[in-house]
């Protein structure tokens, strides 16, 4: 089975994601940049799960071990910690991009405009050539990944330019139960993606609710 | 009960709203630049329909009639639309922009950047400041609208500064059955909601669908 890490393990990003891929039987390594806390979030994770899914490493361990890798820091960090893996990220791996480039203020979400035309084409700028990256989970709220009790019952929109490396992902997570994963093309559909967020974001607000997410019909 | 009208009411993205309200028990009126061609759709319409609840007139005439007035021309014809009826538009209406601007290349849907962020900001700078302007409908598909068989099952997200203007159109939304109206914040929200019908697009073409709509879990 494949192999799934986190760059940024342990972090609110990486928590719902690595728990529910656990859940579904993958094991997984948490990455960070300081090995200790890397072990702590996985030995506090394997309590949740009640089983020995998840293994804490730094982020340069977990590159050599992992290949499918999800970048699971905030947005604003994602070039510095791709930097700071560089040398350990080759055409083994696909990325995975889950930032969201958004700013609260005042309970509303305000997109915020990178020197791309979304955050997923700004880190693929910066990505060495031969890495693909994938764009993925932008859409689901990390609360409602977190919590195991809640079914998630939505889809997850897929993109990327790199067919293979997309379809690899995509069947990573048909391995979660209630989550879909669709194919939403290249990987400047990430413009789409990103600004959903604070359309969910909006809806939360005005609603009260906390885990507003997308399910396609028709589809 | 409230007078809907459709400025540019012969053409495709009418027919389906117009159906839909109709068959609600709103009666409606189709505008358009000939009279003769207002009044054919509608009696085609109300043939469909099996009553009478369609009736055509000029845009001018519609405009002097109807309360709620829904922008339905292709995106690049919006301002020409409105300038054509500056004089009838007051702040008895409200105008309900419905346009996406995108252009289709070998089945991809490509977003047009306007002068403003949206299409939707872009016809409110252009409109006498009186009126209020409500963005909607922008994620429905026009074929599933006017399938009268079809159920919608989805959520039509609804955007607008004016409160009370976005109030007015969500109540008579909520008339069409299976299809829930979402108060989806302030009008700049257009900016994510007309890039979400690039993603169904996309979604229709890879997944041989015509139908691709959004529902949102958790709200």
């Amino acid at each position: 089975m494949v192999q799934i890490g986190f760059l940024g393990g342990t972090g609110i990003e990486a928590r719902g994601l690595a728990l529910r891929f656990a859940a579904a039987g993958c094991k997984i390594i948490l990455g960070s940049r300081t090995l200790e806390r890397a072990r702590h979030a996985a030995e506090t994770y394997n309590v949740i799960l009640g089983k020995e899914m998840i293994e804490g490493l730094s982020n340069t361990e977990m590159c050599r071990a992992a290949e499918i890798v999800f970048l699971t820091v905030p947005f604003a960090l994602a070039i510095e910690a791709i930097d700071n893996c560089r040398s350990e990220l080759d055409a083994r791996h696909v990325l995975v991009d889950v930032t969201v480039p958004l700013m609260f203020s005042a309970g509303h979400a305000e997109y915020q405009k990178q020197d791309a035309e979304s955050n997923s084409e700004n880190i693929a700028q910066h990505l060495p050539e031969n890495v693909p990256l994938v764009a993925a989970f932008k859409t689901i709220p990390t609360a409602v990944l977190a919590d195991l009790s809640a079914p998630l019952d939505c889809d997850v929109f897929v993109c990327g330019d790199s067919e293979s490396a997309k379809q690899k992902v995509m069947a990573a997570i048909s391995m979660i139960p209630s989550l879909r994963p669709l194919d939403a093309g290249p990987l400047r559909m990430a413009r789409t993606l990103e600004r959903m967020t604070v359309l969910a974001a909006e809806l939360n607000h005005r609603y009260k609710k906390k885990g507003a997410r997308f399910r396609m019909i028709g589809i």
